[in-house]
């Protein structure tokens, strides 16, 4: 035996196994926002006949008690429990189980049927009761000391037999009695606790310098501050801002990204960097960093917070190319390599070098430059292109900025492929892009937005739906005319419980691609100011803040996860249901932006807490109208010129003449 | 700076995720026989365009040096190896990735388009290719100095621009090129591997003291010898004795499970122990250690391999219950506890109590009666009721015995919930026992079989199909008469690389239970001796030889994870393939004993190796007829009294007029 070792553990006969959530064997947390619930599950069970008590186990990171949740068997060896995580920061979860000699005793005595048998049990009994006593103080030792007595009492065998099944009884143990052998899963898990509008947003996104204030030729801060009264009013609580920051004039591009801009022309906001400075710094005629904190205040007694845009990237005049020339690659003539992708090259942008020999000062600079906005007051970061930058650098960036910040959120602008959109997710990105953008027809919706809603990514992946952005003016929205712009925004809305539009050239249905086939806006404001007229009669702004409002007053379009969608028998026509607590949401929408359309939808009645054989109220928050429905199939016709989407909230209750004052 | 901590590989921008075969994040190791393949699959890409190298690293475990195989990207950023493994016992395998910088070269340059910017990434290439011709030696550095040299010469740039896609360049590279920040998945993941007999394998099961010799009345070791051949020629090779051990005589049970034994009344081998010894012991009349070890020997001389019952309990008189009470639980009166699972009672058995104070020497002795028959010459144990005893146990004897006798296998007899079973499968036992012996319908055998040859749990978990054992004689064969023992064995022998029968019992299709309703047989051998007439005419020995002799002489019977459900029209037939290399099986089943059937099948003929526009020779293996098929759909009758299942082998040639030697 001398050489014989044997696990620490041995006589811990539970197994746990299969805890969800965990996400690729805990290698990263999942994510909730404050006081949202996790449902732990797990695969529990141990060898022979006897019985388990299983808990759930969580604690606020670094603390050092554990609260405990008893878990529930469903069937087959699945147990489950749910908690509400209450805090800010990272959370954790566990899982342990132990075989319960209490509740394996109350199980078995009570399948005994010889009075012999009943009594040997009943000493058993009354052994593990008198031990848990001992263990108890105050009145629940006393009770415990009770229930000892009662079991050993001279009353028939039968009637102890039955008084072993007591609820308080075992309520007393499960408290008192001795936990031998306790199995630990052998991980820690962890949950992200964010802020609310980590999971529910609407974001409105403004270049500042076409935000002109009286008689200026460039947009500043104060002319910013001048539309977020309208902003707010349309009900966003996100306003995003592209790059604030001095623009490079190296190889700047003009007007509809051609090559030589002119001596007046603005530049692209995201070739970062110039004699004024570089990402800590502003473009001087947007304002100074006093004009910005005040923005930042303005806009959040409006219930706006500003989004900051995180581009590392810099123009050939940035300060950093100077000043630290190791954060870049240079080529063989001894020239910085700027950024291509051959045949392409984008001699305005150069990338940093992450494999520099230098890598830790650039990554604690680029740290720095979030830092210095959070001392600005911005909690919000849209990252440009995480995936040009290694995951290794977001991971910690994002981890360490919310270790210190976590009200912070990050938007992960990633077009790209899907598993890459994932791993951003999955390293510590608040929320993502998507591919919402282009999902157009019934069977792409449904596909991707079942995916989204239900697939374990869903833990990790915050979707944040946008219809267009200033990179992207989707084919869609260039030939569906108003139909088209309306219904766009109100799938984003509905769908998504967090979506954004790059704002004014939205409600204003700008809809001219610089050519045939392109998704570039024509006279991009990428490159030039744009004026616009806010006040344009047909502008969506009303539609919008109608949208927007409905979001608010109805909890149902506050998540993702509840999304279901149901069967409706026209192929141009998509319906989903989205349900919270008593709240039944029924979306309705015409996809086809050119042309009426109608069907039956089919209602799942009994999910949707409406009675199989009454009449019920389904009443369009969109336009106000009401229609009384009956049954699971039932009739909708959507003109897109008028509204292509109904918003319907199920009423289960519709008057009849019983409520009629007479009628009793 | 000084308080910011950087992850040590910032550097590494590849991510490796998703690492397939990988058993709950790791915790359990994958399963194969010598020379099998695995097929490593990963999720693997970086940040921006740059090209990944990839690579499995695999090695015995406890080898210092890792041998690699390159990763191919099959798509959307899917990658995956294949390795075989060639050693017996425990095999690690990994991945690493890193960013190429000579195919990032490769890939760009022979996109660049203007002749200074060829010009500039030769340059870029030439460095490179030197600096890996200074790592290289011999004739590989005087190639990569050639080739910085060509690189470099007078030629057009267009023309150095497509040597720079040189196949034999870039194999060069993949050698001698520095491999940079690279990233190491963070698992080494395991494989067990194991004898051919894990995969692929033919019990028999047997009752020793039923093997008489001429004139004795209870079997012996020599009896069991004395069958040898007739089970050889049988074509078995693994040849199961219930427990061999002394039994116990208090509380013994006498013929078909009666409370009271006669006299002469034998017991149930499973009733371990008695003055005459316990586990490491031999019932006195089946004979002494030296039998025992003559019988391996001359099992082992006819292909046949001994596996031994493990069945870890005891009986009241066995010697460690003196010796060692503290191994079993106590009741309140002193008593030790017999088995129990209210209100049913086993007085004849005694559970060991793996709670004890004294588990370690439980443990120690246990591992010690299994490596006493690995003394005696076991190789292969087939387990009693494993998913009574601990799963910590099991995990650490079984993982200790192969540690130093990796030839060893394990046999999970465990009939109860799957998690459990796949717990045991997963935690090492090498096969397991399966449902297979209740699933008799088209629809539960194609739905069962489905998982175990698809699921992800085929990694770990070696079906061993039983159409019946001594506690199981399933209805289907009380009822199904001789065509119903023909079916089951046929569909166990084809569906299963691993199965097994108990034997005489079978092949001499006994087929009455105790009572109605009850899966015990009458009379059944676990309480009583069964002398039965080896040689009668109706037995089906021959009808199971041939079966024997189709699964040895087609590879593709020899694995699980090839099996494919084939289409139908009749739903009281099955039909299914199996195919290995140029092998294609079809099997087609009556799946009622009672009346004929036909139907047609529908064969995947690309899959199966067949052109779609020839005819092709069906080749019954069982009745030895040749059926002229042609096409997807093809006739099927089976009359269930003459043979219930066609074994056909497709041949893909059929002679026509143009093998006539007058035809040319």
């Amino acid at each position: 035996m001398n050489s014989i070792t044997f696990p620490p553990s041995g006589r811990a006969r539970a197994v746990i196994e299969r805890v969800f959530p965990e996400i690729e064997g805990g290698d990263f947390p999942i994510k909730r926002t404050i006081g949202e619930e996790i449902l732990v599950e797990a695969h529990i069970y141990t060898d022979g006949h006897d019985q388990l008590s299983c808990q759930v186990l969580h604690r606020p990171a670094g603390a050092e008690k554990w609260s405990e949740v008893a878990m529930a068997h469903k069937s087959n060896d699945h147990w489950q429990a749910r908690f509400n995580v209450t805090g800010l920061g990272r959370h954790e979860y566990t899982v342990i189980a132990w075989v319960d000699r209490f509740l394996t005793w109350r199980h078995d005595i009570a399948r005994r049927e010889e009075e012999a048998d009943i009594l040997a049990a009943l000493k058993v009994g009354i052994d593990l009761v008198t031990a848990a006593a001992k263990r108890a103080e105050g009145s629940a030792a006393l009770a415990l000391k009770n229930w000892a007595a009662e079991l050993g009492a001279t009353t028939t065998p039968q009637a102890r037999q039955l008084m072993a099944q007591s609820e308080s009884l075992a309520d007393l143990m499960a408290i008192y009695a001795e936990r031998l052998f306790v199995t630990e899963y052998h991980r820690v898990l962890a949950v992200t606790v964010e802020v609310e509008r980590a999971r529910f947003s609407a974001w409105y996104e403004i270049f500042p310098r076409s935000c002109l204030t009286e008689g200026a030729t460039h947009g500043s801060f104060a002319g910013v501050i001048k539309h977020l009264p309208d902003i707010a009013a349309m009900g966003f609580d996100v306003l995003y801002l592209p790059p604030i920051h001095p623009i490079g004039r190296s190889f700047r591009k003009g007007p509809n990204n051609s090559l030589k801009a002119g001596p007046d022309d603005h530049g692209s906001p995201w070739a970062i960097g110039a004699a004024e400075g570089g990402h800590r710094d502003i473009h001087p005629q947007l304002g100074s960093h006093e004009d910005f904190r005040h923005l930042v205040t303005k806009a959040r007694e409006q219930g706006l917070e500003i989004a900051m845009d995180i581009a590392f990237q810099c123009s050939p005049d940035h300060p950093y190319v100077k000043q630290h020339p190791s954060w870049f690659r240079h080529r063989p003539d001894g020239s910085i390599q700027y950024a291509e992708n051959p045949p392409k090259k984008y001699q305005d942008i150069y990338p940093f070098d992450f494999e520099s020999e230098d890598w830790q000062a650039l990554w604690a600079e680029l740290k720095g430059v979030v830092e210095h906005w959070i001392e600005e007051g911005v909690r919000i970061f849209r990252v440009d292109n995480p995936h040009t930058k290694p995951f290794p650098f977001w991971e910690w960036l994002i981890g360490s900025i919310k270790a210190e910040h976590p009200d912070t959120i990050f938007l992960a602008e990633a077009f790209t492929r899907p598993k890459i959109m994932h791993r951003l997710a999955k390293l510590g990105f608040t929320q993502s892009y998507t591919y919402f953008t282009w999902r157009n027809t019934k069977e792409e919706l449904t596909e991707y937005f079942t995916e989204l809603a239900q697939h374990e990514s869903r833990e990790y992946f915050r979707p944040n739906l946008w219809p267009n952005t200033p990179d992207i003016l989707p084919e869609f929205l260039q030939f569906g005319g108003r139909p088209g712009f309306m219904l766009r925004v109100a799938l984003a809305a509905t769908m998504g419980a967090n979506y954004g539009i790059y704002g004014p050239a939205y409600e204003l249905m700008e809809h001219e691609a610089i050519k045939p086939g392109s998704e570039e806006y024509l006279n991009s404001e990428k490159y030039q100011l744009r004026t616009r007229d806010f006040t344009r009669p047909d502008s969506l702004r009303s539609y919008i803040a109608r949208l927007n409002q409905i979001r608010r007053e109805n909890m149902a379009l506050q998540s993702d996860w509840n999304l279901r969608f149901l069967p409706i028998d026209n192929p141009l026509m998509i319906c989903y249901s989205k349900t919270a607590g008593d709240e039944a949401l029924v979306m309705v929408a015409n996809l086809d932006p050119h042309n009426a359309q109608a069907g039956w939808v089919e209602l799942p009645l009994e999910d949707l807490g409406i009675a199989p054989d009454t009449s019920f109220q389904a009443h369009d928050l969109v336009s106000g109208a009401r229609f009384l429905w009956q049954g699971e199939r039932n009739f909708v016709r959507l003109d897109p010129q008028a509204s292509p989407v109904h918003i319907l909230r199920l009423r289960r209750r519709v008057r009849s003449e019983r409520d009629f004052d007479y009628f009793l």
